[in-house]
C-alpha cells in the first residue's frame, strides 16, 4: 500500500523519529514522509513509533492509500534533494 | 476534490501561511491541513501561498484525490483539540 506518514514530535525525540521513518518510507518533506510500504512493514513501523512517542504530547498521522494512483501530488517551492535521503 | 497540504516554511512566514490555510482547509497537526475544497478555492490558495512563500527557502505539498473514501486516516497521539480550530 501507499502511505503518507506526518510527524510532530518534541524536539528530544524528532531526530529518532527521522531516522526510524528513513528505515521504512521516503523523507519528502520535514517532518513528511511517503512510500510503498507492506502491512507487515507498516506495522512494524507503528511499534517502533509507539515506543518512542510521547502520547500526550506528541502526534503521527498515517494516510493510507490502496494504489498510489488514486492521489495526485504537487509540490511548490523548494524540492527535498534526493541527495538528503542519504545524509 | 479531497486535499492534504504540508508546509515546511520560514520561521517569518509560519504563521501568516497557517492563518491563510485555516481559511480553506481543516487543520490537524503543525504545519498539515486536510479538507474538502473545489478546484476554484485550491487555486486562490495556491495564488495566495505564492505570494507569501520564498521559493529558495519554504516548501509545500499538496495531495488531491478526487474522494476522500480513497484514504484512510489513521491518528495515534495527541490528536489536534478541534477547538483549536477557533483560535
Amino acid at each position: 500500500m501507499y502511505v503518507i506518514l506526518v510527524y510532530d514530535m518534541g524536539e528530544k525525540r524528532v531526530g529518532k523519529m527521522l531516522k526510524l521513518c528513513r528505515q521504512y518510507l521516503n523523507w519528502i518533506q520535514n517532518s513528511v514522509f511517503e512510500g510503498e510500504i507492506t502491512d507487515v512493514k507498516l506495522k512494524e513501523l507503528l511499534i517502533n513509533t509507539k515506543k518512542l512517542m510521547r502520547q500526550e504530547e506528541d502526534s503521527i498521522i498515517i494516510f493510507k492509500s490502496r494504489d498510489q494512483k488514486w492521489l495526485e501530488k504537487e509540490v511548490y517551492g523548494k524540492e527535498k534533494n534526493s541527495l538528503d535521503n542519504f545524509l
